[in-house]
């Protein structure tokens, strides 16, 4: 498709916010300035923006989509009782049909955020990605191993499958090396999947130090900090991506430093849980490239990086004590550039000529951005997922003022996703 | 004007959610039932809501409405430069007029967020009322007495005028008495102050232990916490609405259980400046009444209700390391009945029949609100402004779907608030 958008306020990638046009051609920006040029092309849709802002889309750097079957289910309970009485047993139930579905779900909401890129970690990868590719829309996935997924050797054919049958699937996918957490693997589990990437020098995604207790009981069975643990087992040697780090010693932030691995903060989640807050500004600080992630519906429970955009910021005034910790413009970059990053996703780290084309459309007209001060901070600050008009991924159009482009019916996703949710209590209940 | 509301979800005063059916003549509730009963009357409109949540309007018992036009200008700074620097120097330049299009800005935003009702402190009563009247909108208001408005007898003369001319203007208005602050009056104005409460057997609203250092201050000065000043004068004897309240001692939390006191929390901009997070945990399990504010937009930077009540039980979960603080039902109540009773509005605590109409509906056919496992955690937990389709203030629908009914348009509203943000920049600039 070929999109020529004008009388637009274009968040550009090296010089702030400028009005402009910019031209999307076969997925990529072809085109991106001031001044309209008098050049007329076969365009497929010339779009008026009438002077509201495209900006680079958000990137949910780690998620699991298919849990949004557990959205307010499991809400305001202690999180062992949230982890064992209502998310494992109903997780247990889930077909790879379901996760299909339940993906489908969680896709209109991205789209509905700005969101255009996510990286899952999750099972069924197969049915997830399904979805993702049905809908247009992109996932950098793993699996979550566990000890459940060892010994080495078939733990190595599950890698070596992931790889052969995800990766580049339909131009969106991307695959990754995930392992669930050190404390869902036992020594030689772990040594066994840091081989595996050691020798295809591929970077290790995990969970890690997010709750006090699991670094607590790290340092009592290894004697030393989960980070410390995987860095001396050489886990980052070809890069990481931690997800979470909300506990971390000032001797984890300098390791992550070091080695160059990303972080990706969920704000949402771990103040849900009461997990606690990540020290983002420490660790930007010592320059650490820090993505953002929703985590899943069940502890979330929205799926909107906008939420987690402004909680970022505001968290970290909070515990610094200091109003001007992480700025709007910073903690934006966060949220889009950051994440993709973090994702290891090439181009889609701004909006340039050349840049991949995935782009929301904030709308200036509401209230909440009005006065026009200062139109970043508008969005940080006084932003939310009702001012987003449009997601565009891959340079086509997924979402535009509540109506969805990815090639299924919302109504059709909705049925499935109440279908699935009522089956599964009634299946947990039965077992009982 | 009478309104049939069927095929809706009603979150109902003392039954949770029933499906069913409402209405609404001449600004009350006057029926309300899971049947649709067999009775035609000259409705002026009947309103299929398609299965979608007809809810308690959300009220804001802390605002500065006309600090719109400071949104997004003074952040990302300490705390003393945001209100030294961006703050007083440019509020100084408003003039009523100016106050009347700013709050008529802020009006918009609140009916976009499913607010029926603010509680502002400013100055420029009139014009402030005026705006609210003019639009239809509900505010209890005050003015935020400091020195400057001393000695006693011109202090009382005011307090005097605004309940002569404010209270029950248009059948909207609310007059309350509002001291600013213990840190921005003498001992002898605090004491005029309170003496004038006591003779009018009025409750005192203020701002009150918002910060660390003013506690910190006051405690040096007078040898007590904020709230023990005020007690030991007298000051809750007739009830009283503290604002913010984020550093209180458990002796300023019994002295505020046992005078009955009602606390309004802003959590928004107590995180956002890095005031802090209030203890509303410990002050509920005492049995105080809580409300919820956003502030004004200077600090927060949107007025947003549905934020607040987030925040509000996510920071809650956070500061006691409980994942099941502060409920969703019971944050949903803090944020329409606890408010309510904060601002001592009347028969505005739910909805029941003969309840005054004030409600929001809420869209259940968003991706986010899928499936229904829980409507009140998916509004507290997924929700957001997005997903208000209508505001009713006082038997009257304000705003539906994007569009606002306020008898002016938002066209003009808009460009008189950039008008006048502009003026008062280009004002405080040759001033220097």
């Amino acid at each position: 498709m070929k999109y020529r958008i004008y009388n637009a306020k274009i968040l550009t990638a090296e010089h702030g916010v400028v009005d402009g046009e910019m031209w999307v051609e076969e997925g990529k920006i072809t085109f991106l300035s001031q001044c309209s040029p008098l050049i007329l092309k076969p365009w497929d849709r010339e779009i008026d923006m009438q002077g509201n802002l495209v900006m680079p889309s958000f990137k949910d750097a780690h998620a699991h989509s298919p849990m949004t079957f557990l959205r307010s289910f499991a809400d305001d309970l202690p999180l062992d009782r949230w982890l064992f009485d209502k998310v494992f047993p109903y997780e247990a139930c889930l077909t790879g049909e379901d996760c299909y579905w339940l993906s489908r779900l969680a896709i209109l909401e991205y789209l509905s955020s700005g969101i255009s890129a996510v990286s899952d970690m999750y099972f069924f990868l197969d049915d997830i990605t399904g979805a993702f590719v049905d809908s247009g829309m992109r996932n950098v996935i793993m699996e979550g191993i566990t000890q459940g997924n060892g010994p080495k050797d078939k733990m190595w054919a599950r890698l070596d499958e992931g790889r052969r049958n995800l990766d580049g699937k339909g131009g969106l996918i991307e695959y990754r090396l995930g392992l669930h957490a050190e404390y869902t693997n036992d020594l030689s589990n772990i040594e066994a999947f840091v081989d595996y990437a050691k020798q295809n020098e591929m970077p290790v995604c995990m969970h890690i130090s997010e709750t006090k207790s699991e670094v607590e009981n790290c340092i009592e069975k290894y004697g030393k900090s989960p980070i410390k643990l995987m860095y001396d087992m050489g886990a980052f040697a070809n890069g990481a991506t931690l997800y979470h780090c909300v506990h971390l010693s000032d001797e984890d932030i300098d390791i992550i430093a070091e080695t160059g691995a990303n972080v990706v903060s969920c704000p949402a989640s771990n103040l849900k849980l009461a997990s606690g807050i990540a020290p983002l500004e420490k660790l930007r600080k010592k320059g650490v490239n820090i993505g953002l992630g929703t985590d899943g519906a069940a502890s979330n429970n929205s799926l909107d990086m906008l939420r987690e955009t402004y909680l970022a910021t505001t968290l970290q005034k909070y515990i610094n004590n200091d109003a001007s910790a992480l700025p709007a413009d910073v903690v934006l970059d966060m949220a889009t550039k950051g994440s993709a990053k973090a994702m290891g996703l090439k181009d889609l780290d701004g909006l340039y000529v050349g840049a991949r084309a995935d782009l929301c459309v904030i709308d200036l007209s509401k209230p909440n951005m009005r006065p026009i001060n200062n139109i970043v901070k508008n969005v940080v600050y006084a932003g939310s997922k009702a001012d987003v008009l449009m997601t565009m991924v891959a340079g086509e159009i997924k979402y535009e003022k509540g109506e969805y482009f990815v090639g299924e019916s919302v109504d059709k996703i909705y049925s499935m996703a109440e279908k699935i949710t009522a089956r599964i209590k009634k299946q947990v209940k039965s077992s009982k």
